[in-house]
């Protein structure tokens, strides 16, 4: 009843678009027990209480996804419990060890986030999609962020090199680890994608990567992957960092 | 203005009670955190989610008493920065290493948490009363952790030895921390009791505790840990552990 007549189309393409949502929301979980579990590392209460402000604006957004994956009938536990050891190694191999590392891994991890599913958007039913941008648009963290960080890269030169050799860590662990994620969603996933080179991909991409076949599931990921990397360049050169 | 004649007294009775509720607003906050920080230990994605939304429950206790003390006139984080310190050497020094730990942390220190201020509540004017009342009595946790434990130690005899153990700890640890913060919140909070025996201690303890004057403050904590203490061991019982 929720999707559009562009989206409504085989089982397939909805149980991927279940897969996204559900992958979506065991992430927003993850970020909830994170940004919760990081607030013991804030400097002052205040930062304290801002911090679990923003974990439970994560909860929310799980509730949303959540609520929507059950509306289509989906077991929500079962869902996610296939994202949930890629997104458990992400966080296990990306501890961070002090406030600033904590703040990094949240601008660091969001951003990405938000690459990732914007990828999807124009393939979505408006639905979809307009849950999707509500779920991203609410993140609220990043002002807080990255003036506290801009702040204290400034102050600090070392802190700068420090922060900008754990952005890479966390870039590649992130890349790596939703690489797994979207194996187990299964191709369907990536399938979403598709029509890419049909619809919309005329130009751009098409003539410069000539190696792999457009559509192929391993070229499409490839594609978001490197959009991904730009994007975290961006957001590092925003905080006077290099990637 | 929400104080009734019974509390709105002298400004010491009324910083008195600003201070009981910025150790409950300070131990909410905390509660949220370290709610949410265990929740990793679960061992199903459901458990995850069911513990994460009692975090979420604790935040919006939280929100409710910073909301009052706001109300008050009363900077909240100069209050509750207070009793940063012994809440946090309690969590420190009470690290649960597993998921029953974490599941049993919960329920003892909820419950003596409930049993403190419940001590407070005859003795406070009827808004800040109902506020105490709502925000105890909506814990919710409880079933859910005493069904878990509760199966557990009937299946595991040494588990239940070890639990045992960890309760006997954390309530000598939640006592020693509950006696720093009453300290830190000078003597105004434990004053709140002094009506005890001029209003409705006519009989009771005052025989019985015959050697301290019975509205010395040391002699009012010592019978509210005393309480504290009973009802612990109550708790334990019901899970068939000794206290």
């Amino acid at each position: 009843m929720t999707e559009s007549a562009a989206g409504a189309g085989t089982g397939t393409r909805r149980q991927a678009v279940d897969q996204l949502l559900a992958f979506l929301a065991c992430g927003e979980l993850n970020a909830f027990e994170r940004t919760a579990t990081d607030s013991r590392f804030a400097p002052t209460i205040s930062d304290r209480v801002e911090l679990a402000g923003h974990a439970v604006t994560e909860w929310r957004h799980y509730e949303l996804v959540a609520g929507r994956l059950t509306e289509r009938g989906v077991d929500v536990n079962a869902a996610m419990s296939v994202y949930e050891a890629p997104l458990q190694t992400f966080h296990d191999r990306t501890r961070p060890r002090d406030w600033y590392e904590s703040l990094m891994k949240a601008y660091v991890s969001d951003g990405m986030v938000n690459d990732f599913y914007r990828a999807f958007a124009a393939h979505l039913d408006p639905s979809t999609r307009e849950l999707i941008e509500r779920v991203l648009g609410q993140t609220g963290h990043s002002a807080f962020i990255v003036d506290r960080l801009r702040l204290a890269i400034a102050d600090d030169n070392r802190l700068g090199g420090r922060l900008a050799l754990w952005g890479r860590r966390l870039v590649g662990e992130a890349l790596s680890q939703a690489g797994h994620a979207a194996e187990r969603g299964g191709p369907g996933m990536m399938e979403l994608l598709g029509d890419d080179n049909q619809q919309a991909g005329a130009g751009e991409e098409s003539g410069a990567s000539s190696g792999a076949a457009p559509d192929e599931p391993g070229a499409r990921i490839s594609r978001i992957f490197a959009m991904m990397t730009e994007e975290h360049s961006r957001r590092m050169m925003a905080l006077g960092l290099s990637a």
